[in-house]
């Protein structure tokens, strides 16, 4: 990190001195952190490019900004765990750079306040390009250790939180990160597997099953369907699609056994909503039980990137 | 993170899952990393973009992707840590960009054994735009603390190691980030404060002054001047202007007392050339001394970002 280039944002300064997990403040080379626990030290980042994960001049910069953060964040709830800092690498353009800054910040900012987030440091550069934002984030296991998608066993209930689809609709922009809920989980229950639903259901489902070395058969009458894509429906897909293909719902997909199951039916340890979805069987097969009971191979139709050659 | 997106570079897996302070491999959210000592946790963050910092086409991927470390390493040697583990975001341009990914990690990947840091994960995107990586670099303290810009006290010498100046004609790209160098000088003497050069000596020695509210004398005949600069003198700049003013260095600026000065002299801790270019004065000037004696103000001249309205 280098000062003169993050003290264009300066006005981070007053925020990054006043958080007590930082021992230092920006102007040095790196941020020095008191780290709570050194048994189990969590580490995510993602980028987002404009054209790709959002428009700038569609989409406020501190939706921007706050995007970045949040799935970042969700990435650290998918392993139960809790966040502690994030630092910030932004390429802006050149013309309006200053503004686009502040915003994305503000955004930053309002967010890593609601979680406990220290905003660490950053570097912040210009160029001739499109916007792109690279948040990394430093988190902790639990005592209770951190949820990887390895665990799931056959016989497990498959749930979900909250319900799925049409997150394109702005949902992207304005979900909440699922890490109360996977703490409260993480407390309440036996957490066999997480991942949070970025990709969209069957390809993260897919991503449990090939760490896991099992099979999945989804109940395709209880997948929560969201009202953004029972609302897009008009395209030619069901909502049913839109709910397995969506990405971006930044929900919770976990496995637990049957008996966790009930008990986070009968006693949900927070409000948001927990779906029953499926079970975990043996084999590689991912498959959906359509109503009439037959069985239908699910392929995942999430996201990819792709290149030429 | 998200593993598919990850997966793009799947050959990464072998080595992540080898090293030892890595206790998950990519097919999680995050990585969890075992952390020796929770008392300071150094996290430093910088991002890369075609066209700025390095040019597609004229520079191999392999030398892009190790500076893209390599820089980072140099932040956390500034604070004279121990580099510990990496993640590494990138937008690869979608044509070409597999290959430009595979050497990207080539570069990273060697870099990253030469100095003991796990490669923890990251996030691979492809986009239309021009490639921008974005390195995080987590580390610790010694137990003997970071070492900071603020600690820079009235009497202290001024010493850099290497040469200076120049760096754009290939130095950028190749220099050795100083690990072992600032671990040596914070084990054998009393560091007060510290920099790594990256925008230059005159702009570096600058934040240093700022972070400790004093002043400097540099002496222009002992500036070490790199061979490269004594090179790109036909430019109209003189060898000394470039030493001063040219950015990427990326050698240690340090300040210790007078005591520790002639010691290190005495006794280089490293093959590394160690200079003593000047003094910590009262005030807050930063001049340099000509060789007549006479003293003019040192103007930093070092790169900047820039923004239109």
């Amino acid at each position: 990190m280098s000062y003169h280039e993050f003290a264009l944002i300066d006005w981070i300064r007053q925020h990054v001195a006043g958080h007590d997990r930082l021992t230092t403040g920006i102007g040095d080379d790196a941020a020095v952190l008191r780290f709570p626990d050194p048994a189990e030290c969590l580490i995510t980042t993602d980028m987002l490019m404009d054209g790709v994960d959002f428009r700038v001049g569609e989409a406020a910069p501190e939706r921007i900004g706050r995007k970045a953060l949040a799935v970042n964040l969700s990435d650290i709830a998918a392993m139960a765990g809790r966040p502690l800092a994030a630092v910030v690498a932004v390429a802006l353009p050149r013309r309006g750079g200053m503004e686009l800054g502040r915003g994305l910040h503000s955004g930053l900012q309002k967010l890593a306040d609601e979680f406990g987030v220290a905003l660490a440091g950053g570097d912040t550069n210009s160029w001739d390009g499109p916007l792109v934002i690279s948040v990394t984030v430093l988190g902790e296991a639990t005592v209770r250790g951190a949820i990887r998608r390895s665990g799931a066993q056959v016989g497990d209930w498959i749930m979900v939180t909250g319900r799925l689809g049409g997150s394109l609709s702005g949902h992207h922009f304005d979900f909440t990160p699922r890490i109360a809920e996977a703490l409260a989980l993480h407390d309440s229950v036996a957490l066999h597997a997480m991942i949070d639903i970025s990709d969209g259901l069957a390809a993260d489902l897919e991503h449990i099953l090939d760490e896991s070395c099992v099979g999945a058969v989804l109940d395709s009458a209880a997948i929560p369907i969201s009202d953004a894509a029972l609302a897009t429906a008009v395209d030619g897909r069901s909502p049913l699609d839109h709910a397995l293909g969506d990405g971006e719902d930044f929900e919770l997909l976990f496995t637990v056994s049957p008996d966790d199951g009930w008990k986070l039916l009968a006693s949900p340890p927070f409000a948001t909503q927990i779906t029953h979805i499926g079970e975990i069987v043996t084999g590689r097969a991912c498959q959906l039980r359509a109503p009439d009971g037959s069985l239908v191979p699910l392929i995942a139709s999430g996201w990819r990137h792709w290149f030429e050659s």
